[in-house]
């Protein structure tokens, strides 16, 4: 690999136009390696990635944030995008597309009656919940995992700024959200059903619950059937946030496998593999209360955004994409176990296989060993952090060749580790692990 | 033409599936034409446009809700988007796209220093009051004109229902907007200097002014300097919103036009040719103030969006779009005129050229007479409401038929008029002006 020059000299660039260099702070180059990150990519075609700088290498992490389900540049999705892309993209009627996609993600979720569109996670979020607040007529929310950047989701650290820190990400700043939104968002942790408990009774005008229905952890003692128990006892809108893991599972949402069903639940990301697309769906009754309020955007009446999610969804169910995504994620996990246990490294792997991840114990150089990983998997040609979104792209011949990478980079840390010189063998600063300012 | 009978079907089909139909009140049938309306294309390219049953038809009304700026299907624009979709839309890495497109807008605009994308206008507005509330350190927002859905701007109605319908669509329901907002965003009338001013001095704590630079009034007695001078004065930021508007006078915003700089200007709409993109741009220091707080959503970062930004700015650039969307829109205008006198109409045509526009001087029939105009144009061939968002695929030949036709509607009109009739020519229902609920 040459050192990604380009790349880097155009990150540092963005910085100066664009402030924090991008639109998203998971993509930053100061989130996987400062200062050696390639940054920037030129193509990228199943699970290659070229650079601008010429270099090719296999994505082993986020692939598009999860978004790229099938891989990149997806045959299959492709065709169908460039069919309406040829035929019009936009027009003054609307797409006839996004009338069967309702009736699929319907039929694929029967509990639900009626759907609405949007193009991005955050937005189709906050869709969720002025739907939720105008059917229960109640503004306040409870809530766990991360939901995003707008305002009713960070307004909960506007009563502390800790009380976001336990979803996903911590330091999460609420600077520009209206201090008149302070307290209308309490936070509880996943599988404490009892802080739940705590909170409705403390606040008796809960209108709306919301929950990341899984992650890194499994729900325990039925948290997801009590959560909707209490939704159902104080009359609030139950709303799943799907965002992050539908369609890994199974082909649809998370809440399927557990035969949890909410009142709303909202998809993006591998919805549509990688074309912006965000669908929120509901039970009749629930979803009706749009029509009570105003819910209305331009960009939401696009073809691709459908087209593409038709496509996608149709080749997830007919090639058993979830199947496939569990295989190789376990094999990705039990390889990490094994070669942490040949080279005497201490990890802890977790799933789901679909989001299989690994941390080092070692309490205090924790980060600069994750740094290490990223920065010595590099050269050997991987984009490769301890987190893997696997996707369909990912073949068994993959997995292989990574595992010998990751194989000598664990020898590589262990010696180092052993000697202690991590920080010496990082030839750039340590990663960040949360929200911070970039100047 | 036909009837069209599964347009009209599927319409009644996605009513049932879709709150409200689909996602966005102007493209509801029953706002152009209840029961009539085609609802749904097949196919478009330039300005012809192909429903399900098979009608050819040319759209003199919203070409896209002003987004297809070029026309519909642009082989520049379809080519330079394909280009991405076959080299990967979507990564781990980031688009080099979004730096280029950052600069690109800068050097249009070079009172800005910075960028951020997003890819709707609603969310795109969400984005810019964040930062702007952030960067002054007060919530509290002056605003003329529409700026979508989000809670910001829909608050405005906790105060009074009737707030919001001096400004583009009246009727809007908050509900579900949390009534802690209620008072956090207060609205003053375009060219109602003074009604700014009592603002200010009632309420000391003004911390946004946001306004829309233009629609159909010009702005009159330097009213945009003066906005500028007050928000200097008392140290809010100004936020112009120049969603519908720019691109089409000049390539970028209409502030330029004008002379008047912003700290942040708000761009969608036109400035991709119909793909979901949306661009802030603002003062460094300002737009510093994003990295204080936390604005960071995935599909931002897919690489359609700035591809056909800067496909599309490049093009409009290149053929001086906005000259020839001048002169079209003057050649509609001057033709209604001329036809109106012709047949006895009472008619006002309001400009600027870009969203030329005619309104019916009958006080009590307007809505009834706007109706048979569309009901009459659809059997012409023609998608047509009196208003026309003129895109650079209007040919003077396409005028020229348009023109013709209008004629005989204008006729139509005319003898409906003088017998009492226009209720009985219509063959459905009168069309919506505002927010109603579906059911």
């Amino acid at each position: 690999m040459k050192k990604p020059k380009r790349g880097i000299a155009l990150w540092n660039t963005a910085k100066k136009v664009i402030p924090g260099g991008g639109q998203l702070l998971s993509k930053r180059s100061e989130m996987f390696l400062p200062e050696q990150w390639p940054a920037y990519f030129k193509k990228a075609k199943g699970v290659e990635v070229w650079d601008l700088d010429g270099n090719k290498f296999i994505d082993m992490t986020i692939m598009g944030v999860g978004s790229c389900i099938l891989g990149y540049a997806d045959d299959d999705v492709n065709k169908a995008v460039k069919k309406v892309i040829d035929e019009g993209s936009m027009n003054t009627l609307n797409s006839p597309e996004e009338v069967e996609l309702a009736e699929l993600l319907i039929k694929l979720h029967p509990w639900a009656g009626m759907a609405r569109f949007a193009r991005t996670g955050g937005e189709s979020m906050a869709v969720a919940v002025r739907i939720a607040r105008a059917h229960s007529g109640r503004d306040r929310v409870a809530f766990c995992g991360y939901h995003g950047w707008q305002d009713w989701y960070l307004s909960s650290n506007l009563s502390s700024d800790k009380n976001l820190d336990g979803h996903l990400l911590p330091g999460l700043e609420p600077k520009g959200v209206p201090r008149g939104l302070k307290g209308s968002a309490v936070p509880f942790n996943y599988n404490r059903i009892d802080e739940l408990e705590e909170i409705v009774k403390k606040h008796r005008d809960i209108g709306v619950i919301v929950v990341e229905p899984l992650r890194h952890q499994e729900p325990k003692n039925d948290f997801l059937k009590k959560v909707k128990k209490i939704a159902e006892k104080i009359g609030a809108v139950l709303i799943f946030d799907e965002i992050t893991i539908a369609w890994r599972l199974n082909p649809g949402g998370s809440h399927l496998f557990y035969g949890v069903h909410p009142d709303i639940a909202v998809f993006a990301k591998a919805m549509s593999n990688g074309y912006p697309m965000a669908a929120i769906i509901g039970r009749k009754k629930v979803m009706q209360s749009a029509q009570d309020t105003f819910i209305s955007s331009t960009f939401w009446t696009e073809r691709v955004g459908p087209a593409a999610a038709l496509a996608t969804i149709k080749k997830l169910q007919a090639k058993n994409v979830p199947l496939h995504i569990k295989k190789i994620g376990k094999m990705i996990g039990d390889g990490w176990s094994l070669l942490a246990q040949k080279h005497g490294l201490n990890i802890s792997v977790v799933g789901p296989e679909a989001l299989i991840t690994f941390s080092f114990n070692y309490s205090k150089d924790n980060q600069a060993l994750r740094t290490l990983f990223t920065q010595e998997m590099l050269k050997r040609g991987f984009l490769a952090t301890p987190s893997v979104y696997v996707s369909y792209a990912h073949k068994e011949a993959h997995i292989k060749v990574y595992l010998k990478a990751v194989g000598e980079v664990f020898e590589i840390i262990k010696e180092a580790l052993n000697n202690n010189q991590i920080h010496k063998l990082l030839e750039g600063p340590v990663a960040h692990s949360d929200f911070k300012r970039l100047t």
